[in-house]
């Protein structure tokens, strides 16, 4: 595969360095595409011209458009099969790896940044996540007593919440019990992850760099 | 394989409906457990021990449980590959078709829900949608002159976004603009949805008919 062919939309500490260290992880060839959030690039016309939500990430792999967290995180763990971090359809640990994924951008998520900002959560029923306590407690009650969130087996779904939990954590989004904690940081301490503190500094470095020039 | 294997929890006329009709379309063997919202099913101990989160759809397949609509959506269709609803892993079309089934539920559905009970979007940066009119747009240029949602090929996000669209249109959580009203209207004219109608519509009735008995 030619790098040229998945090009990786990132801005640097953001839900995008999930992203990037899955890509380390999966030590997939990639184009890095810096976007300066302190210059509004994500709202640019040419930004918008390839993910019309002028969000972060977004991947274009072989000319197709993938957004959303989750579905990059599927996506790529299934194009990138050799480092085996996606169980594969039929596997035992298909649905629940899925199932994980997803609650994440569609239900975690939401409810730490309502309980963060303080906004009410969304009338019951059309709640995507009930509550707050309800939905950290089923998160904890998962990892509690596991090394990974599936069990022994270290898949793309712990890249994606070892780095969301110590950025929500990082944020005060969310209480830094013992639990949350070392899961964050037994994933965290992969090298994988150190790299892509490493990227993402040096990335914030340039973009203030080219503030203080303005 | 056994009906007995997979039990799908559902409650009529709710996102589960969109679950239902998948599984009409899959032609796949299901048990269905109907969970009757008027007297809190889905919060009963019996339910909450099998998805702590108290909420529908819900599936158990083999064991395991798989909850969000748009994980279930990708499970199920790579695992009844037979009615070939999901671009295999390796399609070009693979990464939109994921792109679209988690957008629904990680931008989609938030921004459509904000607007209607009227929450403002939470703080720009961590907001998964940007504002209504924008998440609107990205899905109506989508849609705009093709048949489905991924081109002439009909596939499970077609499932979803039909059923979704038609249940949030009804509730007037999006306008019914001639491009979203025909193609919600093209996917429901569907048999399996005629079914999902009147399964919902029969389920329905016994839960009035319970009621009034009480």
């Amino acid at each position: 595969m030619n790098t040229e062919e998945l090009i990786f939309y990132h801005s640097p500490k953001t839900r995008s360095s999930c992203v990037l260290a899955l890509l380390e992880e999966l030590d997939a060839p990639y184009a890095l595409r810096d976007l300066n959030f302190r210059i509004g690039a994500q709202r640019l016309p040419d930004y918008l011209a390839i993910n019309p939500m002028g969000k972060v990430p977004a991947i274009v792999h072989n000319g197709a458009l993938v957004t959303e967290l989750p579905s990059i995180f599927i996506y790529l763990a299934d194009a990138f099969q050799k480092k085996n971090l996606a169980p594969p359809i039929g596997d035992a640990l298909r649905g629940p790896y899925l199932r994980w994924l997803v609650f994440y951008g569609a239900a975690f998520e939401p409810a730490a940044l309502d309980s963060l900002t303080k906004r009410a959560p969304p009338p019951r029923g059309m709640n995507p996540y009930g509550d707050f306590d309800t939905t950290l407690k089923t998160l904890e009650s998962q990892l509690a007593g596991r090394v990974y969130l599936l069990g022994e087996r270290f898949t793309a779904a712990d890249v994606l919440w070892g780095m969301a939990l110590r950025m929500l954590m990082g944020f005060g989004a969310l209480p830094a019990t013992p639990v949350l904690k070392d899961y964050a940081a037994r994933v965290c301490a992969r090298p994988s992850v150190a790299r892509v503190d490493q990227t993402d500094g040096q990335l914030l470095k340039i973009h203030e760099a080219m503030a203080a020039r303005d």
